[in-house]
């Protein structure tokens, strides 16, 4: 085993730790150095770092047991699942801009892709009706022609259509699961997570066969708006998860769109209280890439059919204009590379906004992205 | 014949004339002093009128010729319809405030009454699907109960179901055509407009016999926000009637507000282009008591229904909370009278929103209203 699979590990049995979160596995791996070597310390070290509680300190001591560890790295194998630490190059980037909310450690089934950064979210209830699940399998499948990644919840509903909307318009998707991968599963959720992982990943922060519970939803759903540059509400009910997924969405900076429909549908009242607070009212996937601005600024060409201009928005890099962020962006970049912690410094924009604009930006061949995330123009 | 019917015979008159528009009856009877004066002058007096055109003081210096206005009075008589100039006391308070663009001259079957200031426009397209005519029956049915004028256009669709919803209520609807009183209708036009009139008002300020011309709309469109406090458009296709009726509420300052639908159907668009655009999604009547704000703020009382909340609002002067705005102008008046242009001047607010506030304060008791539009606190 490498010094790199060894620390690997050494993160999985933190995170198999009760009471130990990302956060606390951060904070020791700051403390510590590594995760192997907070591993080895005693109670009255671990105790010094600061923000752990007595109980993580007790529980990272204990650690979780070498019939536990076992166990998690049989499940792993047997499903395929690899694990992708913070440090990982295969780690989703948008992630690492979650500043105080990512995950330390992923288990993945499937292939987190650099082009996945151009995702979009669509979410919403369970309990959806007949409009709903249209609407979802509609607006997945025409942004995954346009060249977006979907992600979302792989729950019954909505989020089932999104998942199958991308797939039949055989684009990527992403499922971010509320529970561990090895969760039981009905048979035909099994073969809905194999068809999303071999077009795209399924993923989860949570130990392989932890069930679904409720209190996983809401960190579940800062992954799956942290995942996207905009998330999109089909249909919910007031006072729902979705609402919660668009809320997490808005605090970090990414678009919120919501789908609106018959007022008297009780799903419906979810959505068109988002738009009253605010989020973009959608009615087709090319107002999703509209409101999404200068990522995917669409342009007006003459003669073509809608479809075909959003598709160039996103595909034909030379002929789009762009925004004045992105210029703003290219013209400090130059034949010395830049790092993005420099971009950042001398935008003052929020990290994830200038992550972001730099991918559109690279994907439109206006610039290359070296090794240690620096970047060139081309 | 008074002093007083002469001078509105000799607006009628004014009014009659090809390309004399209200606007410019206004000019004249500030030159001149009166209509009737108007009406006497020579070509080379009326050309001195600032803002006349050659061909408006061509014409009102030709007259409209007397079988023209022995025709209109005798339509007048057989459709029961009175003549209301702007220095009427029967002349609708929200039109002097459309400045520049108050008619001159109403004609008007039915009544209109002080309450009718409490007012709210349900409008929409005349191509409409079921949901509209439902919620546009819905919207008016449930406006009228808690006891708003339901204000619309007597077209066929979203229109036609608005008064019908006010009419089913009990509640009170004024109909503003885009045509004279007497034009061509079908039969059922001519019932409906008989129990608007006796329910209300059905008034147009064009002749008697003018058909409906697209040219008509717009002016009337204006009238129909001008009479109300917030327009509710029910269904509404890109580019339609319905939405300058928006913009024009929208420019006097008044509320708009949109009922959202299926993204699939092309009667919602129009409704969803508005909501993008800034009016308030609207799920029903309480929404939109909610929207107009301080006019008719909806208090929460404990242990009742929506309705019976709701109705309090509006109802129940002397449980109701007072709006920052309404305590302002609350706080001006006293023992000894105010005038309404003392409490715009002191508040630099709209004359419209003032106009409203007061009378919102009249109806919930708090104030009264003495002749010549000055007001005391009770």
């Amino acid at each position: 085993m490498s010094g790199h699979e060894e620390e690997t590990l050494a993160l999985l049995k933190l995170s198999m730790c009760e009471g130990v979160s990302s956060k606390t596995i951060f904070a020791l791996v700051e403390h510590f150095g590594s995760a192997r070597a907070a591993l080895e310390a005693g109670l009255g070290e671990l105790e010094q770092v600061n923000g752990i509680t007595a109980a993580a300190a007790t529980s990272a001591r204990r650690g979780p047991g070498e019939g536990a560890v076992a166990r998690e790295l049989d499940l792993m194998e047997r499903h395929r699942v690899r694990l992708v630490p913070f440090s990982s190059e295969d780690y989703p980037p948008p992630l690492k801009y979650l500043e105080g909310a990512a995950p330390a450690l992923l288990r993945v089934r499937g292939d987190y892709k650099r082009e996945d950064q151009l995702a979009v979210a669509v979410v919403g209830a369970r309990r959806c009706s007949t409009y709903g699940r249209q609407q979802a399998a509609r607006f997945a499948s025409d942004l995954a022609s346009m060249g977006f990644t979907i992600v979302s919840g792989m729950a019954y509903g909505i989020d089932e259509a999104a998942h199958r909307g991308a797939l039949m318009a055989k684009g990527r998707t992403l499922a971010v699961l509320g529970c561990g991968l090895a969760a039981n599963m009905q048979p035909e959720d099994r073969q809905r997570a194999l068809d999303i992982a071999e077009n795209g990943a399924v993923m989860s922060e949570l130990p392989m066969d932890v069930p679904p519970r409720p209190g996983n939803f809401p960190p579940r759903n800062r992954l799956i708006s942290g995942l996207s540059l905009g998330v999109v509400v089909i249909e919910a009910a007031k006072r729902s998860g979705s609402l919660i997924t668009a809320r997490l969405a808005g605090e970090q900076g990414k678009a919120v769109f919501a789908v609106p429909g018959s007022v008297d549908s009780p799903t419906s009242q979810g959505c068109h209280a988002l738009i009253r607070d605010g989020a973009i009212l959608v009615e087709n996937a090319r107002d999703v890439v509209e409101g999404l601005g200068p990522l995917s600024e669409p342009i007006e060409l003459p003669s073509t059919q809608d479809g075909a201009v959003v598709a160039a928005a996103v595909d034909d890099a030379r002929v789009l204009g762009l925004s004045e962020r992105e210029r703003r962006i290219l013209d400090l970049l130059g034949a010395s590379p830049l790092h993005i912690d420099e971009v950042v410094g001398e935008t003052q924009l929020p990290p994830s906004i200038v992550s972001s604009t730099l991918l559109t930006l690279e994907i439109r061949g206006f610039i290359q992205q070296l090794a240690g995330q620096r970047y060139v123009r081309r």
